[in-house]
């Protein structure tokens, strides 16, 4: 777990630097004359670190005269928010994961032309410093069994899914697969359906969508602070968020789906019993799950309901087709999934959606940066509220990755340090780790 | 190989992240109500990534607004270049190790208090973030020996070899440890005795001078294009440089030396003849080594030789004693190993030096940042220069790693990529890595 | 007319020089030890340049080292956009002048209390400054009228009117004074009145509404190469918009009205005839001025009409009263003046203007920034929109001139030059100037 | 007085604006396409405003997006600075104004080519600007005499002197003109001499070497806090400074030369006459001037003295020729006025000024910017110092007002303000200014 939460197989370094010699290579290349007249300021390439690094949000490179290249404003973001590292998780092999990031679009020229990654010549070495992290990477749980962990696309501006790779090499060593979608189903769900499964072909037999009494009370209104203690007036009205996922999921994506409580330790009985009561009423199954405390033993019943909703007849779909416009990709997401009434934008961002429309990157689905806490964009509106406006503040086209990330609402693609970080508490103790976890 | 110049164990990747968490830690303290008072201005601690990238030389960061922290100027060095490297070097311990990062010196107070790392609680962390990278990394040569790779400080701003730790490994596993001091032996030499012999308390019994004929002739005037042809005259001068260097490890620090010529295909007969015949008027003995073109087998000589030189009686010396003032001892090296008249520093620098004293300081050897073409600080000043002048242009505390550099000449601590860069031609075709050498 | 378009009588340069004597006694401030704590990134005192210049739209100062200060973002803007500007024309006497001066707020502390510059004990030093320029400005028409001419805040961020002390001035030396409240009358008169009246007392007997054929025509949807041809259909829907403004000054503040049509050589007499006509059906009479071809003889019958309605019965109103909090004050100008249907905020806007209103200033009138081509903030709304939606994305308080000022839309309080400026024809040929007009 | 300290009569605004549309012009170019080529790393043009504002001196303009123009390093000075200043006080006609301004060599291509103000038609424009302020300002004194006031440049980076206009407006007017050559003889009669009496061939009939006691006794080695205090030790020792200017005047230039003493009521008459006796072995007579107690009357004698050496026959000289070579002119002012033993400078120095040399600016005078305090460039150099180096950091051609600057040592042209700034203590108190002086 420790290495796990170090460095592990050293993934995020080697993602790291093949980002970071891409941006290099762009400044390199403009500070010895520029041939591809990129225009400085119109650079969306960004370095990458693997640590929250606030004073990296903003800053301005390049000073200091001639021998230092151009000046001009950049960003860093975290490794895990690079277009390499969504690559990386969509890529199907070697020269699939080269070929796409040749692809990636790191500016603009003076006249307006994308320039590409592969312009640069930066896809072949890149590809050289991934080739061993493309490797899936096997695990093993407390209780032996095998795991896959490879890859993570920050779910804020990427797709949020492990790599393809993994999830193929599991298919062929398993009879069962089980993986991971992060965020609320608005958020991970989509976008494992919507972009992992499009692009990979791969689709899911059930859906098991987790959920816990402390996030269905949070939804019924209650404080954050009071959250441990019983409170069956929350739980009246909190499941309709659940209630609408469980929806989506059934409705929109044709998934047969199970809810799992997690268990926490002060989960009352009748808390369970009213959240089960109410999913029974859509035809939904809820088990408890209660690994956190017996292990995989308390799983089990969780699993055999899992297993008994394989095969169930019938046939997935999309939110949106590959044809429809981005505009309408979009809209779709939203009014659908997040039952908002209404999708704006300004007139630079309804412009970029139309030039990447007719620039041909209107057949990429979209790639929603959008907070967890809420279908909207208020982190504040809980439960299941209808008829929000989604508001567009930014577009991002991922050409390597091959979606468009639209932003909506505040999100942050480099974190800060808490006022005490994690790591005033970390130290190497007689050899042994404290204070990481 | 290959492994080795990509990501080998992910040492350099580990170093970095300790690096960049100490970096991140002094801002976000500052953002955090600064109770340490940090002198935004004033802090000398600087991120570093493992890329050649000329655009962070000089950059503004925390822009944006208030929730980026303050704006300040900083600097990106190279992942070699971090005092965290010339820690892990001399580190004797994990426990030394951790000592040695909390007394980093990272900024100085508003009223010219020091700030350490311990003072922001990093060590820890970066002691648990270096705990596997300490253990040294064994490789095999082409031949099956048995060869420990493990640090790698910058020769330009640290000591440049490699760490203590191994050393010690090798020393209980072989008979004989050969162990590389990089650049010119003004350089190499003097950092490997100076600092990391004084620091760990190993001495080396013979010190093998590699020479080329190349350098010979290249400080016998040669132009750089001309150096693959005999030229009899030039080896009539060259060889001064190499004679300066020889008598400084034997009258200097005291060693038995032996002196390797690593031979190119084009060297002539007539070239290394008039070099053993120079050096035989020394005294010393020069074999050629031909390992390039024949394996361990073109080295037995010199091995032979360096076999016999072991056990010779006498005690090795330092240039400067730990008491001597640190002026002095910049004085002492300039005029002993580099033979200059005189070194200068404005008064700034000098009043720096002067306040590192008073601080206690006095006791650290000194680290000298210089060009490594010349015994001067003027890289065209070739052969064995006299009178030279050596000026201090900036010094720089590493609390840690215990000495302090003393820059002379301009020193690039972040080198620029070239117009066509290695990466332009390295790439991963049929699964097999080109253009990495 | 050359000497009013350069220097005139130095007052611009005497602004700017007071509005940068704050700026500049700011930073040394802090630099000195910053006694007062004030934060460096919530300095709201910008410095000023009496020139179009882009590049110090958004720049980084302080930068070099601890001699020059600690770097933060800074903005320069017009002189026009100064605060002092406005204080300028809205002061009463000298006295009132330092006193307003005093209130600037420039800044917050770290803990968010306000900075003023009479903290900084800056206003004396900037009445000093201004003394001579705050003595109103007598020239003389072609004709030998006499006008003054007297301050000039911008229009987009200030309140747009001439100096209260010139009005006074005026008042006390002639029958009748004629003063221009600049752009479009839903923000020229709406400031001159809620504003420079509300806070000088004075109150204009009549309202002329100064409109061009070709505007009206824009408003009635014709492309902007196209105004100087007759076109009647246009002139159908066009007069809309002015209809609207006589309804605002007639209604909303009480005020008898004529309108004055500006007339171009190419308007056509069926074209006026048609506004006219439209005009008289809400009892208002239009006059056609002819004073650009005919000088004042031209603009005898305005004069005439003008003076016909001084003396009407009965008493002019404002929008808001200065009891209305701030928010309200918005929404009336909003709904009653622009016919918007709705104001809104994000809520970073809303809560300043809760803290401005709990912090005393909600007895300020609020000064709109807003396009003048629209009664909305969409420049290409033309005619008489309704039902459009005021969105306040910036609030600035101006606690010297005694507003809040509400940015809507995007305002630019520092223009840029045109790729070939003005200055490219401008020269001195025979000692005469060229190229000016 | 008061008047002349604030706006006078506005020509500092003037030259600042001339001097800031060059700058806006410069920048407005590259950001509309960049027809000129150049590189926005090699403008050496800067902006100014009369404010001492050291917050301007190293900033990053042009930040902020596409809009904007490209991001790159600047600093403001003051206006005094600006080579408007000094072309303004070489111009010989409102024609030579403008041909200098045009001349005005502002950036250099990305290929190395010089870009002038008038590449970008600036010339006009800046001519336009400045055609009141060339004209002389007459004032008068308390005792009625005419004076005329006009045109500042920076002692520092330029040559110090009033305007050629001014000059020769007042040798027109009177039998008998003064003019002042600001600084210590060794930079202002020689910038004066070398540079505005070379470039206007008007020449002065006598030097009046003005000194004070206090003065003299601070090069004899006193603390400058003591220096209100008779000290005939000093005044033993001090003369040697005052001793060296008399001698360069007369040798150096061959003019015939007086020393006046500017009384302060606590010189003793002791050490006035210590000072007469040491001059009067050289031949030199030395006056008493008491005309800040008595007005013009205390300056009688001197007058006369003065009036009694006009006529003297003979011819005067300059240091250097106009056909020297940029580096022989440097040293022979090094070595023939400061007594220095040699100049000094790094290779890009060397390489700049080898440079104009062959870009046909080698006809130019030098224009040393250097410390006032010494005959050296070290402040703190007391008396007649000799031998000592001087070095050359930096070289700026002033194209327009026709020399080569040579900034030798640390020249500040952006002032800041001090810890209580004069600022502080101004004020208007019932109309009257306090505080001013």
């Amino acid at each position: 777990m420790e290495d796990i939460n170090l460095h592990f197989t050293g993934d995020f370094s080697a993602i790291g630097l093949a980002n970071n010699l891409l941006a290099a290579l762009i400044d390199n290349h403009i500070a010895h004359g520029n041939e591809l007249d990129i225009d400085p300021r119109r650079i969306e390439w960004r370095r990458v670190v693997d640590m929250n690094d606030r004073a990296l949000r903003e800053i301005v490179v390049g000073l200091g005269g001639t021998a230092n290249g151009y000046p001009r404003e950049d960003r860093f973001e975290i490794v895990v928010a690079s277009e390499v590292m969504a690559i990386f998780c969509l890529a199907t092999s070697l020269d699939d994961l080269r070929a796409r990031l040749g692809e990636i679009v790191v500016a603009s020229t003076r006249d307006g032309r994308p320039v590409r990654a592969r312009d640069l010549k930066a896809h072949g070495a890149m590809t050289v410093l991934l080739k061993d992290a493309l490797k899936p990477n096997l695990v093993q749980t407390l209780e032996n069994n095998p795991a896959l962990i490879h890859g993570g696309p920050f779910g804020n501006i990427a797709h949020g899914c492990n790599s393809v790779i993994a999830t193929r090499s599991a298919l062929k060593l398993a009879d069962y697969v089980v993986t991971e979608a992060g965020f609320g189903a608005d958020l991970g769900a989509e976008k494992f359906l919507d972009i992992k499964c499009r692009s990979s072909g791969l689709m899911p037999d059930v859906a098991v969508l987790v959920a816990t009494i402390r996030a269905i009370k949070y939804h019924g209104g209650v404080d954050p602070r009071e959250l441990d203690h019983e409170n069956m007036k929350a739980l009246a009205k909190g499941p309709a968020n659940l209630e609408r996922h469980v929806e989506n999921l059934r409705k929109v994506y044709r998934l047969p789906a199970v809810v799992a409580i997690n268990r926490f330790a002060f989960d009352s009985a009748d808390e369970i019993e009213a959240v089960r009561e109410r999913l029974a009423r859509l035809g939904v199954e809820t088990i408890t799950a209660n690994h956190w405390a017996e292990g995989g033993r308390g799983a089990a019943d969780l699993a055999r309901a899992v297993v008994a909703l394989c095969g169930t007849p019938g046939r997935p779909a999309f939110v949106y087709e590959d044809d429809d416009p981005l505009w309408q990709k979009i809209e779709k997401v939203a009014k659908t999934v997040y039952r908002a009434s209404e999708v704006t934008a300004d007139s630079k961002v309804r412009a970029r959606i139309r030039k990447l429309q007719e620039d041909g990157y209107g057949r990429f689905p979209v790639c929603v940066a959008k907070t967890q806490y809420s279908f909207s964009t208020d982190p504040k509106l809980r439960g299941a509220p209808e008829g929000h406006v989604l508001n567009i503040r930014e577009v991002r086209l991922a050409a390597g990755a091959g979606f468009v990330v639209m932003v909506c609402g505040d999100i942050m693609t480099m974190p800060g340090l808490p006022k005490v970080p994690s790591a005033d508490g970390i130290d190497l103790v007689d050899g042994k780790v404290v204070g990481l976890f």
